[in-house]
């Protein structure tokens, strides 16, 4: 029989439909598809030796010798928000709000090579990129105007990427997100019943239960969370209480280096290289007192987020957390 | 410049890119593909003839001779919910809360032809489906279990569908749905505020506005709404107040089956036959009374949902619905 099971950071359910579930091994894609592009593609403006088709350079870490790069933060190119602009909000038709798109759309570009995916890096260039990820972050929040930071990536099609050269994006809004506002709710009621931090407790919960933990590390903890909205939601959290990404310290980056790239290393090996998206879900760059823990959050997308999903806000997934996670820890075993 | 909109039936804020918008006609797939699926396929469990590959028929409409059907409701093979169980709230691991996955899982087959689209389909055989669609809400909603009853369609692959016959969907659940719980609340704090009904208001502000009106008709109004979520988003609204679509009553069948036929083939017409997705939005059940107006709303599948779309529920859509709206409305009006 399916369950439901209530996501305790939004009290919304989500339906396990165990009568249409699938083996954990039966998500994968049928051919180990391996990406044969080249090291470098004249026609794309994220390789080395391409710069002046990319816009604006915000940071760059230089190679060793000081003329390359390793990391760069540009601008994009056709940005969703942009700096110009007013937060005053403005009625149309006497009835409708509306307020200029103010707000700042980057474009981390992970390696100057075309061919390169964090699930086969070494850890001191995924260590860069999360440099790279803070840095933009904490020159951002210090813009009273954007309140709220998304990092984020796609990779592949199905996560809605057109471009192959590694990347992620960072877009920061003048609002907190609808999502980070239920979550907000549910954390401050948590808080306000037990007196502690509901993520924290959660943690403490899957260490204790361990069924559907993939990995713990001394800094962060992988699972698959009990109500998972897909198969194989992947949540890495660090083990500090830490409202905002942007208190990361120094010393936990090479952590979190390490267990992003040997976690999407395991998805890459266990799905065979499947589209996914990953998100840094962090507090209000306001709001860093919050009762929250930020985390990063690894969506592959194995199934179509169809009519009943978008009518309805339910989501139906067909692979339980604890069989995925079961199946995760083995391949995290194997490749250690 | 980009904008910022808020949807006023969820205060939720949406992108509208209008740096990287495409002009309304750049949205259709490159190639008119016309579908050449024959009328029948005797692998198929809902096509005429193959009624025992499908489970439990629970209602149908007979054809003329009294020997076939036109219109057939069955249970679906792999329920997502299914009806026994209990809604008793359990704890797990002394954190999480579940219960049985308790509901309905339904599949409208539209037509005993395997080749059938809505878009062109005869208004009496499109009348039948929704008489169909009204008759199994009407069962179901007395069944005081069920809290939300979501009659949905999925289209084409990037829709979500893996059966080509064509045919919709219900799911009834025993929880009101997350999108609804939302928008139940904005309602009431406008009820509360304005002491009318937000959509019967929005309604009067669109039509008087005109500039997101595809189509009108005595009973029911066609817009691409303010906030639209994605490019060509359409809702379908009475024009009388109505918060159930249980009580939609007889005479309302026919207009609202000419205005669905006619929505759909003006899409397929203008953007070549596109993967879409539509879903009856009501009120729940035991909320008949609420202040709100059931509606359909149909949404093309042209853009994907990425990274920042599901880590912060913000979506970004890349065409005016102002401008798609024109579009449509042309394209309706040639169509006459």
């Amino acid at each position: 029989m399916s369950e439901l099971r209530q996501d305790p950071t939004t009290r919304e359910w989500v339906i396990v439909a165990t009568e249409r579930a699938r083996r954990p091994d039966k998500f994968a894609k049928d051919a180990h598809i391996q990406e044969s592009q080249p090291a470098y593609d004249p026609a794309c403006p994220f390789c080395q030796g391409n710069e002046s088709m990319a816009p604006l350079e915000v940071l760059r870490y230089p190679d060793e010798k000081g003329t390359g790069w390793l990391v760069r933060v540009v601008s994009n190119k056709f940005p969703a928000l942009s700096p110009e602009g007013s937060t005053s909000r403005r009625l149309e038709d006497s009835f409708f709000r509306k307020m200029d798109g103010v707000g700042v759309h980057e474009v981390i570009i992970e390696s100057p090579a075309h061919n390169e995916c964090i699930a086969h890096m070494r850890d001191s260039q995924v260590e860069r990129i999360l440099h790279a990820y803070r840095a933009r972050f904490n020159v951002l929040r210090q813009n009273p105007i954007l309140k709220h930071i998304t990092i984020f990536k796609n990779h592949g099609e199905a996560a809605g990427t057109s471009l192959s050269h590694p990347h992620s994006q960072l877009i920061a809004t003048p609002i907190p997100s609808p999502e980070m506002r239920r979550k907000r709710e549910t954390a401050a009621a948590y808080e306000n019943d037990m007196g502690s931090c509901l993520y924290c407790d959660l943690l403490r919960i899957e260490l204790a239960e361990r069924k559907r933990i993939v990995e713990v590390s001394d800094d962060f903890v992988v699972f698959h969370p009990y109500a998972s909205r897909s198969p194989f939601e992947t949540w890495i959290v660090p083990r500090l209480h830490q409202p905002s990404f942007s208190r990361m310290s120094d010393d936990k980056i090479a952590p979190l280096a390490s267990v992003l790239r040997k976690t999407l290393g395991s998805l890459y090996e266990a799905l065979h290289n499947p589209d996914f998206n990953y998100v840094i879900h962090t507090a209000p760059t306001d709001e860093e007192d919050l009762y929250y823990d930020w985390h990063i959050r690894i969506i592959p997308r194995l199934t179509t987020i169809a009519g009943f999903e978008m009518g309805s806000g339910t989501y139906i997934t067909t692979a339980l957390p604890e069989q995925s996670a079961a199946f995760m820890r083995k391949i995290v075993t194997g490749s250690h």
